[in-house]
């Protein structure tokens, strides 16, 4: 009839959803939120869309018709067949520069325990996907995050847990891979195994060997692999990187570039801090400089590379979260803002509150390391965004930082600060990552 | 394979969107295109999606294999029969009260020259719904926009043009509209007339004696309508309302009310801004007292209601209009930011430069006037939202108007300022429009 | 929760209805039926879905709550602008070569009175499109139904009236039509017009010269178009396509070619007779034997070429006509049951009773004429298909034909016969219709 | 463009199938094959669609850029957590009547073995689903197939292995299960567990002690589940319920009853038969008559009821199954064609050829048994729909069995001939089925 709202959400909503019913009686609600908590959390976790429309959201009920279901019991677990894991083990043991890569699946099937007694009897050194740092603490010694070029393309034999060779893992193809990678992969969903690697050597070579589908298992049958030789020159690898970012740290020049700024927030961030990134630099450089201890603390753009979301993730955290300092990490990559020769990072911390802020950026942010910087204007102070003036229009506190120098102090003060905090770090438009070496995001022979 | 941003979206897209064709050639794009133009404009207007993977983005083509298409023609007219004209004007002739309501599609189809010649040969008295105004112009003699609800019920044959019965026009329903009201309608699309009129009798009705459903007819022979009792009882009414509304205009008090607000805004707006509205109470009274002359120059939230579109229509109307004026009115109803006793209304306004600003809103703006007010705090002036502060943290300037003495002196400097310009006004939370006197957007019974 | 044949029948059907809501409550049934039919019938014509769960099926309902809205009223009509229709008069007035090409618009909307009164007066020769066909009468004098492909390689203006240049126009482009072709179209759905051809001259040609999209227009202004050299150049045409036929017409051989089988149907046929089409070379062939005297008389696979349809059409046909013989010519051309060197025409007539029946034919069927005939075998009688003793088999009657002598004679007994007959006729595997000079049914470059 | 046949088949598919990718590249179609192929069989089978338009059907492709994936490895299993395991076994023994209820599931995952194994060590009684038939051989000891609704009324837990409780099942709601049932579901797909067991107590009881989702699990730990009370019990239930068909599988009046007629069949289908069941008594008794002795040996109407399915059985059975007898026993209760007091049970039989005929229905087949019977009209020997006569149409030979003494002759005759052989047997309207003793297929309160 043209009602207000009336569209055909369902519809919309079908591609990407789990379940997405339209609830027809009022006493069936209860029915359908229990399916679609049940759908959100089992199998590969998603989100559900329950359709309400207005006669069922101001509908009147019989309480007797209702019936409760009990709360939503948590995902049934499964293990590997034993078969299954001693293959694999077999395929580990016989590699030279084993590594494993941990992805978020481990971290939604709260797997970090497992996962270390793993990493920990094998000594197989291991890279974190985004949203899989903290499953193991970064800063573990067999962390080979620093060297992450280096091991994913020498590694031999790859143990992926929980995680998927999507374009973040460059699909898991050359030259990003060691061509002859066999891949050994532990997943909640058979079927997106094996989705990238084509070719029949391998794909054979995996057939063969592995393949580890369980989303839980023990290490108690991994004892005997030994410390491989990919841990050792990661170690030698690594300082080369630090070699290469080591005068960025310690440039005190304004305004900041990328690594010196995000060295002071390191330091000054808590061990329990839910860490948030987003932006094209600052979230690329910020995986590999803020560290994460626990699993579930950082939020990141992920697989699709949205920009905009962190205060919406800010707002998330805080809601499950209220105890817990909420650091959004966030740069301004909007193109229709960027006019001046300097990039501003507006940097969010929030103390013993959690009460905090940052700025939402519009799409098309990513492109930002990809086209020739923008030809240099004269430095014009009223171009640059004063994000912190903003939080200071909305009852929080700003700060904003032209000099490195000045940044750990601020960040202080925004701890001290009872409420939403905002640091602004000015971040010079010479402090790019190093280029991305290999092309883009997909790769089609 | 997992590629970045890798979605279907053509599968998203489809319930909504009129065509949603993939681009499998790159020198197929000049046709898709095309077709994407044609489908938006033709018949009933809307949205196209053309779907462009990354092979497509990044692919190169032959150009001696492209073919341009020419630009897409207008869309085709058409006009209604002449006994369905001849049908209509009787009804037309019959009324005691006619009343025609103005929508969108006569915007859209350029029909504003026509409907004055018919409105002024007739001397039939018009409403307008939100996207129709200024179709004829809101300040016309004819006009009963100031006594609208009574137009409505009193009506007693309603010619339609270019407008649907849905939520906003209360689907043609009592308690709004005369239960034996004759309903006449001039759409482009056929397949949605009359749908929300239910009952045998009036179906009958109108299928016996009306219906001229072309989107563009002359007036050459409408000339024998007579003025009507609408239009002389309207006037009468209208000063029942203007007297309800009359102590408002007047009212100095601090904060503002809305109508004292809009009242300079009224005054001060040039005749050819482009308005847009944005908000609950602001959005709703704004309609009422924002006059605009001119077809095509007011953007709303319209069915949909969306809340947080204005800054988009902004950036549109300023691209699409580069030397017009383009003032967003904008309320701020997000109920995360609501904690004082004062409503903000932050006002945007731009002179003759097109630079200007406003602040988006949240969800569930919607619900502000139908809460009970949360209970008055003592007024903290930390808590207010600062809309100018942040325009200012972004090279533009801004005003805060706590008085409404001190509203007609910053729009004038808003003028002034060649730069994006916000003017924050602070509302009285008492300041509600007249209560609602139906119930909500959807009546079924 | 699993019910019976529950599935998301709203979903699947989305992409190809018009319209598709679930009914929400049992007393809301007319409004939705309404609905339902409305959006069949106006605008471009298509199937509605309607979407009713079994607590709506089996619900009870108070009568008094039921709105029972009145018959839908007719599609309403609209017409062209009166500068459209002059331009496309001029543009006929220039040709040398025009040709009307009807479409299964003008059948829908009933609009045969002013089809026929536009050629007759103008003289312009026509064809039409398979559900085209009846609007004028196939065996018009100005009909070039016989000299199709001539007609349309040497048409320099060509008037589509409900028509479109889909794959059975094969797009409207060369070599099947003058590259220099101007095209006039009228249809219902602007959005669809020259959606085809793509030059750049072309486009530009047709945006300056006419366009007229009304769905019926009076032929009163188009008097002064003269007998075109078209209608002359095809007739003698039509002798060189006659020439090729002639004498495939008169040969008695057994089993029957396909011409020389529907000669002797087509001479039985009566006028009112409802003709359905299905089968690859049978249909094709028959389109061009067959005659049609009356609109909406003829069924065809249509656009989409879907095997299968008979059985439905002739079941519907018969609902609608209980009163007119209902004739399906329908070839065998399902591969799984090919394995002779000769095609069965399993032919099905029926007299004064509608009572008849034919084969379904399985997927696949159309691929018959463009595949190698598959090496003779002998002849195997047991492996013939015999439909006739099909339809014996549930209590019609069945004629088998092996020589087309016999044809006549089967076919004035199955009139005779009270009951579905079926009279299948053997057809020679050499007799295929002439090749088909241009590729396949999509056109890219 | 229009091209022939050219329909969004993608967005049509999509709310029913796994995977539906349109391939864009013709090297790309070894690679969506795989992916096609391992989403039908990965994790819940199901179909997939790959999306070729013509111009990749018809493409051409530089041989060595495609890569061929190796074939798809079988499906991965895993297993059941040991504590899920353990507290499955507990309740069951627990249990005083415990029955294992066998699904689809553990015949798509050939898990005879382990199914046979833990009823044969636990001595639970079980019952199959219409697919889950022949996992468990339908005349083993333990199965109270005969007994069904006594045990599904009586048992206190329940074991489904690969089943779901949908309306086959009940929905495993009263009247048909025990109000107090516990449930222990092992199934592969972990979100639609439990979906439709809604009381509160009930699923706390589920939650507090059981659930094992492992699609295989071995048997080794359920040793002590002693021999229950049910499968006494049933024994002699099944002996009240064989007391109610004895009479029926004795009567050897014509026509015969279903029991009678399915007994011969029963006798004398082949052990390695794939056995086909469609139609609404037919199946329904079928599934309860014809004995299994094989898992994936039964093709079945199933969940969705869908009628006319036994042709494409038949076909896809002799394509998979070359060297097997296949049985399609279909009955006819197709509204169109009934119009006699007798209902004809063609009945499909192929002995050591694979070749075999039946008949398809229509829709509305399933309303068969729901009707009252049509009022007695004299027997009308040309109202008898003659299947056999259709199956001798087209090359293979018929029988027409009017006394069932006949029965046993024609189906050794069907056996003998090399050839597709349809047996059609006359069935009493009077021989129903005993009437459902529960409402419809959708229980909401």
């Amino acid at each position: 009839m043209g009602a207000f709202q009336e569209e055909r959400q369902v519809l919309i909503a079908t591609p990407v959803l789990q379940v997405r019913p339209w609830v027809e009686h009022v006493h069936r609600i209860p029915f359908y939120v229990e399916m679609a908590v049940r759908n959100s959390i089992y199998g590969r976790p998603g989100a559900s869309y329950l359709d309400m429309p207005d006669d069922i959201i101001t509908g009147k009920v019989d309480e007797s018709r209702v019936e409760e279901p009990a709360r939503c019991p948590d995902p049934p677990r499964t293990q590997a067949m034993p078969d299954d894991v001693e293959r694999a083990l077999n395929v580990l043991r016989s590699a030279e520069r084993p590594l494993v890569i941990i992805g978020k699946g481990m971290a939604y099937s709260h797997a970090e325990d497992e996962v270390r007694a793993f990493i920990e009897r094998t000594k197989v050194p291991f890279l974190a996907s985004p949203m899989g740092k903290g499953v193991m603490p970064d800063n573990h010694p067999l962390s080979v995050g620093a060297a992450r070029s280096h091991a994913l393309q020498n590694a031999d034999v790859v143990l992926l847990m929980g995680a998927r060779l999507n374009w973040i893992m460059h699909f898991g193809l050359p030259p990003r891979f060691n061509k002859n990678v066999k891949i050994i992969q532990l997943d909640i969903a058979a079927e997106t195994m094996a989705r990238t690697r084509r070719r029949k050597s391998r794909w054979s070579a995996m057939a063969k060997r592995s393949s580890d589908n369980s989303t839980r298992r023990s290490a108690s049958a991994s004892g005997s692999i030994p410390r491989t030789r990919l841990a050792r020159c990661d170690r030698g690898k690594s300082g080369g990187d630090a070699a290469q970012i080591a005068p960025q740290l310690v440039d005190d020049g304004a305004p900041a570039n990328y690594y010196r700024a995000l060295k002071d927030v390191a330091a000054w961030a808590p061990e329990d801090a839910i860490i948030i990134g987003e932006g094209a630099s600052t979230m690329d450089i910020g995986r590999t400089q803020l560290f994460n201890a626990k699993p579930r603390h950082r939020l990141d753009a992920g697989s699709y590379g949205t920009m905009g979301i962190g205060m919406g993730f800010v707002i998330a955290a805080a809601v499950v979260h209220p105890d817990k300092p909420i650091i959004s990490v966030s740069g301004d990559s909007a193109s229709a803002l960027r006019h001046g020769d300097r990039d501003g990072l507006p940097l969010s911390a929030a103390g013993q509150d959690r009460r905090l802020q940052q700025w939402r950026h519009r799409a098309g942010a990513r492109e930002t390391s990809r086209q020739p910087a923008p030809e240099p204007e004269a430095e014009r102070a009223d171009l640059r965004r004063r994000y912190d003036k903003m939080m200071e229009a909305f009852g929080g506190k700003g700060w904003f930082v032209e000099n490195p120098k000045d940044l750990k102090s601020a960040l202080e003060q925004a701890t001290a600060f009872k409420g939403p905090a905002l640091v602004n770090v000015m971040i010079s438009q010479e402090s790019a990552r190093k280029p991305q070496q290999f092309r883009w995001h997909k790769l089609i022979r």
